[in-house]
């Protein structure tokens, strides 16, 4: 069923897309005044994937670049409106409608501001599930949807279109050479599709349940209940319906470089009881990637890695990671589609250099 | 006046062309051997600057890359038409001429390519005068032409367009990004105008000129006089007037890398006199900026530093230069509108980091 966002959800939203970012995705709070900015007391029409016409035609947005170097240089909020119009000028057609690309952090809140500066719809799914790092990464792309032709647009009102037929993976390429050199952050409209398309290649409701998942963390936090349990009850009904708690712990250790458009690093988060040397190593380039215990994968890509506050859940992003910090280390289910060979391939273990198959985090038995 | 070019004609140019391209503008041969298989038996029609319709639509091709990878990494050849397509589609009006946005080295040839397969006519100009490292170093921006938007295509049919306003810079910048990713190597039109405008910018009868100079060095040997001579007197009555001889002796050593896109370095040409230990110092990015003798400026950018066989007058490319080669360096003079401050301001001295004024060869005294 569609829906309207108004800026009162935006808070839970930015929660809820912080968890799905898995580390990744870009601070979404500075998307938050963005949105807020632009929308005021009006309201966005989020349209629901199954009842869109066969023939709509969505632009989806979002912006490009290092997480690490996104929180430091702030956009002026009109380039997503940019990069949208020059790809519709490029093809020659409008769109009905934009959606998210990925739906963990600031992508979710970037086709919001196109949304409000237009007054487009938004399409409440998107192409990853979660966050990727890459621009190749998408469910779309799994399912016969490729990027090409992108528009891309830097904040001195450059723009960019780059056309690479199919190569998904050569279109991803050149456009992070462009979004270095714009600074190390660009904003995007890619992987313009049909609602026909959107149906067969689109993870569903995943904005929706972004801001479920914000809305139950505070509201147990409010009604002094667990809100790891919030978690859990909110994605049973899910496509997500899995969820294991990986490791309870402080951060010990933190390595991250911004190299080649990526934040990449690794974090170690250690038992809290000095005595006990127990520890969860976690690798991410942008989101987490693999958990390892004791040397053994707890939970690898495509499943969602997601470090919380102990006590509050509220979700840590890789550059939020701090010495000392006490955390909950959370593993959870992605959908079926996005576990396919097909899938896999696309943003699988292997698709980050990792050489462990991928297993199920919930077919994975804990001490 | 309009003139015809046959394949019969390339030869002299690729010479003359190399000669123009003062060391780099990449290597010209490779450029026949494409214009040859296009052209096979036919014609290219090669426009008079001065007689061109105010209102006649060009768009100049070219290629971009570091001169080292270019003699490596051969264009299929339908590289330089999808460009200029590419930007006909997205200005939304077709080319009635292309011309080259310089006149030294590869760059003489692409247009021709382009002609060859489109019937389109080469305009007489460029916008160097010469051959330069960057697509910002134009008399086209300098009077008022800009780049954007650029158009570029890579080897598997990449097309990507570049916007970037006035900004002819910011467009260099970007373009070289995406040459990078592309392997060091790609195709681009740019510079889009008008024939008022090509009045107004370009230097004129630039081309001819390569072809004559070519011709000129190949009639002397063949007839045994000076091919030295030759190159004074073909230029005597055009707007490069004046040539220095600046050094005659051997090449005694070369530094040379290809870094961030370009090919840098230098090269030291020692006296042929084992006793004598005066030399002439080169340093150049693609092409040849500056010749220092006993650390005393003889010749600088933008006047043209040409290092030439000392027997044959053959053209010497900065990737071609060799430990012990006996050659001549020739400082020769650029045109008065690639010496105005704003000329300067873009492809003088300073803009390659020199921090010596620009003082034109034939100034100078020499001992």
């Amino acid at each position: 069923m569609s829906w309207t966002l108004t800026a009162a959800d935006l808070p839970d939203l930015a929660r809820g897309a912080t968890l799905l970012g898995t580390g990744g995705g870009g601070d979404p709070y500075i998307g938050t005044k963005l949105v807020e900015r632009v929308l005021g007391d009006g309201a966005i029409t989020i349209l629901d994937p199954d009842e869109l016409p066969d023939d709509l035609f969505v632009i989806p947005t979002a912006q490009m670049g290092a997480p690490t170097v996104m929180i430091e240089k702030i956009p002026a909020g009109t380039e997503p409106t940019l990069a949208l119009r020059t790809l519709e000028k490029h093809i020659g057609r409008r769109a009905d409608a934009t959606m998210p690309i990925e739906c963990g952090g600031i992508n979710s809140m970037i086709p919001l501001i196109v949304a409000a500066e237009t007054g487009l719809p938004v399409v409440d799914a998107d192409g990853m599930g979660r966050a990727f790092p890459e621009l190749s990464m998408e469910t779309f792309a799994v399912y016969g949807v490729h990027g090409s032709p992108l528009a891309l647009s830097g904040e001195r009102g450059e723009t960019v279109v780059i056309d690479t037929g199919d190569d998904d993976r050569q279109m991803e390429w050149l456009a992070r050479g462009v979004t270095i050199r714009l600074g190390g952050v660009s904003h995007i409209a890619e992987y313009a599709m049909t609602g026909a398309d959107v149906k067969r290649t689109a993870v569903p409701r995943t904005l929706s349940m972004a801001l479920a998942l914000g809305r139950a963390i505070r509201r147990a936090r409010d009604a002094h209940t667990s809100p790891v349990q919030a978690i859990v009850d909110t994605l049973a009904p899910t496509l997500y319906s899995e969820v294991r708690e990986l490791f309870v712990g402080k951060v010990s250790d933190v390595e991250r470089r911004t190299t080649e458009g990526f934040a990449k690093g690794s974090a170690v988060i250690a038992s809290l009881d000095p005595g006990d040397d127990d520890h969860l190593d976690i690798a991410f380039q942008n989101e987490n990637l693999v958990a390892r215990r004791g040397g053994e994968v707890v939970a690898i890509v495509p499943d969602l890695i997601c470090v919380v506050d102990m006590e509050t859940c509220e979700p840590v992003t890789t550059e939020g990671l701090r010495y000392g910090q006490r955390v909950r280390v959370l593993g959870i289910s992605t959908p079926e589609m996005m576990r396919t060979p097909a899938a896999l391939a696309a943003f699988g273990p292997r698709a980050f250099g990792l050489d462990e198959p991928f297993i199920p985090v919930e077919a994975r038995q804990y001490a």
